[in-house]
């Protein structure tokens, strides 16, 4: 990997939507403003609406209205030399032919050589058309490196999943394509990896002798807000347990890759994924919102939510464990859950090791003999805390449970954000932290049996840990949920 | 153990001298002010000096000016209850028969049953005249139980250890001597057994396979100050190593205990001490410091100090690398070192891991692939360290080493003192923090070449961290001592 990307051309399909203002412009701008990628992208941007390039330059100074005056005149000298924009109109073949010429224009004036990543930060509908455009004028190939971004949703089902990736292979080859999941930017995500194989002393622990259960939460405190038409299509188990949630698993357990890159990596997710074991109706439990309260405010059911039909049976909370049948993981309970309106924003995995044989400390002991425990905090307030055991000072052999800590943000101030990490990478081509379309299509496979028509819906109070149920399906074993104090 | 000792007569002989006055009176009036043995302490001090019982009872109270006037009262009650004084006078037998008489009537007026402990706050040659004479009386057995105290030296070498045991063997059980060595009462020292079995997380690691070498030093500040004449009989060996490390070592490396009492501890330690590889004469380095300067203040060579033989080949420092021949140990590499005139006062063991292998890195790393490290520090601010590797954020995956901090008193505040816990325990009958006599016998012999005549004597310039050659000891093996920052 060259610390310094060749020089390339970003189209940004949906260059005036949503995603683009709140997260890839601002990537683009800090990529810019300190990364060896400095000067090196050319963006053009798209949209169906007929903007000229200072229009859009526009739009891209809005965008970053909160960068402070200091940054004001470098904003518009990067806009004026860097930024162009090309409206896609209504799609059309002729509208794509106008395109092809604009890229080969700007080339030329910009003395690129071809390099071009097409970024579709557009609705799942709008993947396969603009997809196929793109191949029937010949843009997916050029020159020098042409590459597709892609984020999730990929695909609804395993069906349409299979059919997106079968589209996208006509055109492109795996290779070229790099679906990104944002939680494998995040720098704890990829911290998992420097924790796991960066150092000497977990990797020992990491396995079916040593660890009694792992938990991996993915808690929000907001409802749909507003956004409710979208999510009555996606539901908790499609938006977040399909895609980030069995990543990070997968990551966290898979086995050491060749290397770090992206066909290694790559090839060590899919074996989790692989050899997650069938989910039985009693592994899981979905569940949807009622009204309740948090923090002594009243909030509404998901039902009575803007833009939700009121008889709705998207699961807006699943909890599920899943075993891995494998020599390191056999036996291991994993429980996941992810749901909205929960009493507080958080993503975390706990890992509980087992318990050390007691007799020594017979009968000494007073304050328990609590299992040790590693928590590694995705966010907000992303580090490690390890539980560990020490004396009680005095009299007597008495355990008390302490905590070491570490914070990344203590360490090393602000964190870069995902977006800035995975469009670097998109330009390096690196696919390590991307997801190939064996996994997409596996983890759709996994989560088949929760998306079922037939799957009993329970209802929670908004502002609670979600439905009693997911309670007892850790109290059935002998556990329970580690709930943040 | 009942958690309230039975009332007992505790008898100090040398009840002036320096260690009762800042160690054992400061200790037993913490226990009398809270702890379950208040109130079950009757003591009785002994000199030589002629002194009234009240005469004594201003030294007590003098001993502990510093506890501020609240305390003032009740200080004085407890001397006038529970403190009474006798002199030994010449240690003549009638002295002891009076001596004898005087236990008798104090046990008569205190209503006690006869549980009597001797505690032997004197120099090493007074030891086994006191021992014989307590048992020409017949003092080494009564109705209760009775108890023996000793404090280190346990001997000078060998022979003479083997001597002092087989004496107090004539008149004591070894179930009723208790050997204190005032590490094993630190808060810290009992911790690395609750830290390594009542812990999950760091048994499996703890071996050959994982650990790359441990380093245990205990560095002092200070010179001899004004005790000259007291170490040039001893000297760094003698003094520190072949007690106070030697137990810790032993603590940190014994296999899990059977049971946490004083038999089954000993039986684990002298395991440990007698699988300690010969010590060949390039596996020690022994010092002496030399005229040097610390923090801008110039400081005097051993050889000047007052008291000192200007030609004295006593030993300041010492640096010892131990091989323990076992399935858990074999082939790791222990380093030892103490010293006087070093440039902090620390003491603390290192404990440095394999390194991971590297492989899945390659070519990210700029930072170093460091092992992790436990740092367990005993004192001053004792605690944990625990060295980890993570990703520096930002570009590509480059690692970075940082620490997980644990503090006890940050934690728990305020810690007791050693003498306080070896008290409680002589009074509870409890040997698992004292040292049983093979092990003292084992670890003379462990030392012995050090204290050989003919070894060659460094000398190191005061305020550094000793003599070159206890570096080169390390880095012949590829590693280096692991210095304070």
């Amino acid at each position: 990997m060259s610390p310094v990307p060749e020089r390339h051309l970003l189209v940004i399909f949906g260059a005036t939507g949503d995603l683009s203002h709140r997260k890839l412009i601002p990537a683009l701008w800090e990529l810019h403003k300190h990364s060896p990628a400095r000067g090196r992208t050319v963006i053009l941007g798209l949209a169906r609406a007929d903007l000229t390039d200072d229009a859009f330059r526009d739009q891209v100074r809005e965008a970053l209205k909160n960068e402070g005056p200091e940054h004001a005149a470098e904003i518009s000298r990067w806009c004026r030399d860097s930024i162009y924009f090309q409206s896609t109109g209504d799609g059309s073949a002729a509208a794509f032919e106008r395109l092809k010429a604009r890229i080969g224009a700007i080339e030329h004036a910009e003395g690129l050589y071809g390099n071009r990543a097409f970024y579709l930060a557009l609705p799942l509908p709008a993947f396969a058309p603009t997809v196929e455009a793109l191949g029937h004028v010949g843009l997916h190939r050029s020159k020098g490196w042409t590459r597709l971004v892609l984020e999730k949703p990929f695909g609804h089902d395993l069906g349409s999943a299979q059919a997106l990736n079968a589209l996208i292979h006509r055109f492109f080859d795996e290779g070229q394509v790099f679906r990104l999941d944002h939680y494998l930017g995040k720098e704890t995500v990829q911290n998992l990896i420097a924790f796991r194989f960066g150092n000497a002393l977990f990797e020992p622990l990491w396995n079916r002798d040593r660890i009694e259960r792992v938990e991996l939460t993915v808690a929000e405190e907001l409802g749909v807000e507003g956004r409710g038409a979208f999510y009555e299509q996606a539901g908790a188990t499609r938006d977040l347990l399909q895609n980030h949630m069995l990543q990070v698993l997968a990551v966290a357990t898979m086995e050491p890759p060749a290397a770090l890159d992206g066909e290694s990596v790559s090839n060590e997710k899919i074996k989790i994924l692989k050899a997650i074991t069938p989910i039985r109706p009693e592994d899981y439990v979905v569940g949807q919102y009622g009204a309740g309260e948090l923090n002594g405010k009243k909030l509404k059911g998901y039902r009575e939510e803007p833009g939700v039909d009121p008889n709705s049976v998207t699961d807006t909370f699943v909890a599920v464990r899943f075993g891995i049948q494998s020599w390191r993981w056999q036996g291991v309970p994993f429980y996941l859950r992810t749901g909205k309106r929960l009493p507080k924003k958080l993503s975390r995995i706990i890992v509980t090791f087992k318990s050390p044989p007691a007799a020594v400390f017979n009968p000494y002991i007073v304050c328990g003999m609590g299992g040790n425990r590693l928590e590694i905090v995705l966010q907000p307030n992303e580090g490690f805390n390890l539980s560990f055991q020490v004396k009680l000072p005095g009299d007597g052999m008495r355990l008390h449970t302490q905590e070491m800590r570490f914070r990344y943000a203590e360490a090393f101030g602000h964190l870069p954000e995902a977006y800035q990490t995975l469009l670097l990478d998109v330009m390096h081509g690196d696919h390590t932290l991307f997801v190939r379309g064996d996994e997409v299509e596996q983890a759709w496979k996994v989560c088949a049996p929760m998306l079922d028509g037939h799957r009993e819906l329970h209802t929670y109070a908004a502002g609670t840990w979600g439905p009693p149920r997911a309670e007892q399906m850790l109290a059935e074993a002998g556990c329970c949920w580690t709930d943040p104090s």
